[in-house]
């Protein structure tokens, strides 16, 4: 046993580092309709602006904003965070209440009462669940569309339709009431440019009713198992904000439970919507558990792995009942959602047999050796109803796997993986013919011209079910930089439409990332993800980017590292130029010095304009007329109204 | 004096990490029409693939690729590297032998004399130019413009079209011969996407006189001043590759000539195209000197910095005599172009009031200023046909800059940016009338759906002269990585028709970048410079990336890190997980483990059908007609002619 495997249960403790303070924020809760929802946001304040003119000195404060916030209660000082007891089950009322799910006596799985009855575990179990595993009620349906469909406003729709609106318009409001150029201040920091959504339908504002709908018609989904009722509800659809996942788990080579749990906790503080739990190494099951209990955003996993693992890796020896088992074992842990490679068909396979890089989705790979091996369609295939009832019975919602991605831009967009989005289509109509929900994967290596093509055949085979893609990445000539040859595709397909994006690590193709690749994988994807905001037009998007922009040329420094993605990094990178506390208020940039900075010298000429006693618009103006005349002839047009 | 200031001359040395060798790469010389032309690529070597069949193994050769190489003589084991002397000046003979130019008996610019003159700075003075500038002959003009016009093939034309087709014929040949499956190899590993190129005119082999002809009409620019000989010829148009560049340079707050000599041939190791030192503290003019002295790539530079100088930093102090003698002093000395910021007029000044981030270009504040302070046009306006015929005189070609580009996604495609992009359209016209070459400067802030306005307005009005842009930044939110935020938008601006991205490193807007920013900045340029080409479909540039993906499906480790952008990178990374030398032949990923990994279960699918003693395809046909009826119907289509 070596060290990494020396992970004692009653002596796991949290990650300090996910439990820092962020700087200037706090956590806020927004409250709905009853005082149970309580929706989550980070606040971050914001220094005043000394604004001078004749002679006077005053200060214009500028309000805090809001920004979305997957961290959970890690960051709020008011938590009592012990990982070891989990996270409590915020949902559980909501759950109870609607009467439709009853607490089994037992786990359903019988791997999962081997794992729980085996002595040689006890040290390494979560010990903090006391309550039983639920399951729907014979013939009832818990899914989320099951209720949307039947008009039903359930509680974590109202909650993610406050948490999608981030307090834009409480926002504005203050704007307005920010001293005597408050009015002003709200047009521009409040101003957005029309984005180009290519046919998506985004409200103003996110209502309850409007998630409903979007729910109901399969074009969004809210992975929320009953078994998971830590977890705070989000949404994943195209005309909500793109939302990221963050890819964790262990492998035959390394990495412990308590690594796992850290990961997960490091992923959310950075912004990771949801965590896809991949271990394939040791004690899957066990490190699973922990992970779920202690996390606020909803799991994802791909079954088959550890299906595989059953079965010392021989896929060929995977059967329907062993991935049923399966299936169960994790829906009674929580799981929120599962990648099923259910559209990889007998008559694909060859399909691959000219491509560069073959098959590259584990799942994919296991599943077409399942079918060469037997002939015949893989039991995802033909089981596809029975894992719907499952899903059914416990709320995971279906990730559809797409087990024929291009593994190399050679082989993107060809008939393998074209003929497998297709299928992915045709099982969509099936999922939610039992009301379960579902999303699509997506590629994989794709150049960016080939982009859209993936986007407009998911839409359309798909029927808008949300696209969750993994980049795609626009070239492979750089291992060692593919969160950035993905992030160009990450960010162009999430203008074009994609729902979620996967995030890829520095380490893609070369190893296992660690902490530091975890955060340089989401820090990558949540501005990928943010760029696709702003070019759909998403309400409210470009608050944070007028906020900052207004920080940086009013030289706030710590208000501009604070209102970005990694406000460490940004002062890290600013210290090490100047180094020194009174270079946070310098009036230039660390890059230029003071005579070069070109905010500054702006700065000059509005200075320069406000010296002659007027007003700067007016002033640049007047000198226009005395100097200029074709100016003042077409001035009057030139000033744009704010 | 601190300790970056110690720089003596004589004992300049090298950057040791410029001059190591790249891990299976040799330089390679392609000889042109006459042994003086010799254009230099990297050749990268590849380890034979092992093939097993019938328990016959045998090998089958990966030729060798050859990839762009802008690291000039010092990855050259037979040159000799001594800084103090400088390099070889491979284009002497060329210029001289065209017979337009004089040799000058002293420096015309009176700045330059001084410094050249005073025997304080001899410690820190570039000891090794013994030969007197040049500048053309009374009358005439030694643009590559006006030779081009004149229909003559420079040789610095016949170089670039060498260059540019980067022996593609040759590697396509050499696969064809490499072994029995040579031709199914060359089909393969030569095929590529077509693209999608918005009205670019690719031509599928680049010539001598496509070069010639495209720098007639002004679509491509060959930076190269006629005292800069030792430049190595490259073009800059929306028909050759994606160019980068990176920006070097001191400020008043820190680095030393020694520094800046290392940040050149750090940038050009890693692939910058083009290098911009745009320094503004100390010995600007010495540094300058022992830049161009040891550059291979092309040297642009923002005079209007330098002339501020020499007013100490009062913009409004600034006149056309200090201007013009700086302009002749950096010609004289060997810039290959120079950014003249001559479209920031009077009135478009007072359009950036109302802004969130005012003017943030360097150049276009000091002009702003200027502008405002003297209520007139500015000089670089007023006297755009004077600063013509100087670089006429030199052949130094114009970065028209874009001094109202937006500093933040509020800005974007905003009046007095749009207005200032018509009238840098006007100058291009003029300065087409004197045959002098230009380039047009371009973001900034844009978001995703506002970049093809961009593009597609700097086409139509400058008349496809080259677009060079700085990015653009596709939000504002992400300080300490606007490397990537600006590298989405450079990928895809690149895709529609920008010919060179100006890099960002992670420290934009935060502080000055070291080595290792310069790098992560030109890698994830290349990166997005490639990403553009294989989405406009340039000939050939698939062709790394099959390469590499190949590599990669057959566990060729090390060809997979060599291949690509960063073979130390990828390699230590590699490294981290599976550090032993044994794991570089691993037949699995060290992400997975060897039950997890998907290219191995392809290549267990390939062999399944192998060990039934028939071929691969045959195979797996042969399982679908005896197990699916459905397949064997429409069997015959399944398989791709490669």
């Amino acid at each position: 046993m070596n060290a990494k495997e020396q992970f004692i249960a009653t002596q796991a403790k949290v990650d300090e580092a996910a439990i820092a303070p962020l700087p200037n924020s706090r956590k806020i809760y927004v409250e709905g309709s009853r005082p149970d929802i309580r929706v989550p946001m980070r606040e971050i304040s914001q220094a005043d602006t000394p604004v001078s003119s004749f002679a006077n000195t005053r200060t214009e404060p500028n309000p805090p904003i809001f920004v979305y916030d997957c961290s959970g209660p890690y960051t709020d000082p008011a938590a009592k965070i012990d990982i070891r007891s989990g996270l409590p089950a915020l949902r559980a009322g909501w759950i109870a209440e609607r009467g439709d799910t009853v607490q089994l006596a037992d786990l359903s799985s019988e791997y999962g009462r081997q794992r729980a009855a085996d002595p040689a575990l006890d040290e390494l179990r979560f010990p903090g669940l006391h309550r039983k595993p639920l399951r729907a009620k014979a013939g009832a349906n818990v899914t989320q569309m099951h209720y949307a469909r039947r008009g039903i406003i359930t509680p974590e729709m109202e909650y993610i339709a406050i948490r999608e609106n981030l307090r834009r318009a409480e926002y504005i409001e203050s704007l307005k009431n920010a001293g005597p150029t408050g009015q002003k201040m709200a047009a521009v920091l409040g101003r957005q440019h029309p984005g180009q959504n290519f046919g998506a339908s985004i409200p103003g504002e996110i209502t309850p009713e409007f998630v409903r709908d979007e729910v109901a018609r399969g074009r969004a989904i809210i992975p929320a198992n009953i078994n998971h009722p830590e977890t705070e509800p989000m949404i994943i659809g195209r005309n909500f904000l793109v939302k990221i996942n963050a890819n964790i788990g262990n492998s035959a080579l390394g990495s412990s439970i308590s690594e796992e749990v850290d990961k997960m906790t490091w992923s959310i503080r950075w912004g990771g919507d949801t965590v896809m739990d991949l271990s394939t190494g040791k004690n899957i099951h066990e490190t699973r558990e922990w992970i779920i209990r202690n996390s606020p955003v909803p799991i994802g996993t791909v079954p088959i792995y550890q299906a595989l693992e059953k079965v010392d890796g021989k896929a060929e020896e995977l059967t329907w009942e062993i991935f049923r088992d399966t299936l169960i074992e994790q829906a009674e842990q929580g799981v929120d959602y599962f990648t099923i490679h259910a559209g990889v068909l007998l008559r694909y396979v060859p399909l691959t047999a000219n491509r560069l890089t073959g098959i590259v989705s584990r799942g994919g790979s296991i599943m077409a050796k399942w079918c060469l091996a037997h002939h015949k369609e893989s039991f995802l295939y033909t089981h596809f109803e029975d894992i719907c009832e499952i899903m059914k019975a416990y709320d995971v919602a279906f990730s559809l796997g797409d087990g024929l991605r291009p593994g190399s831009i050679y082989d993107a967009n060809d008939e393998a993986q074209l003929g497998e989005l297709k299928t992915l289509g045709e099982l969509t109509d099936i999922a939610w013919k039992h009301d379960v929900q579902v999303m699509i994967e997506g590629p994989g290596h794709v150049p960016l011209h080939m982009i859209k093509e993936n986007m407009d055949l998911q839409l359309e085979q798909c029927k808008e079910a949300p696209f969750y893609t993994l980049g795609p990445l626009t070239t492979d000539i750089a291992p060692g930089y593919d969160h950035i040859t993905s992030g160009i595709g990450a960010a162009t397909i999430g203008w074009y439409g994609t729902a979620m994006l996967c995030y890829v690590t520095p380490k893609e193709h070369l190893g296992l990332p660690n902490k530091q690749d975890v955060k340089e994988g989401i820090i990558t994807y949540k501005l990928a993800a943010h760029a696709a905001d702003l070019a759909k037009g998403h309400p409210g998007a470009q608050i944070r980017d007028n906020a900052l922009s207004k920080a940086r040329f009013e030289f706030r420094w710590e208000d501009q590292f604070n209102l970005g993605l990694d406000p460490d990094k940004a002062k890290e990178f600013h210290d090490e130029t100047l180094p020194k506390d009174s270079a946070k208020v310098a009036h230039f940039c660390s890059m230029c010095g003071p005579h070069f900075c070109s905010m500054k010298i702006t700065q000059d000429v509005r200075d320069f304009a406000a010296q002659q006693g007027i007003a700067e618009e007016a002033a640049l103006a007047k000198g226009m007329q005395e100097k200029a005349v074709e100016f003042v002839k077409s001035g009057a047009e030139v000033y744009r109204q704010v």
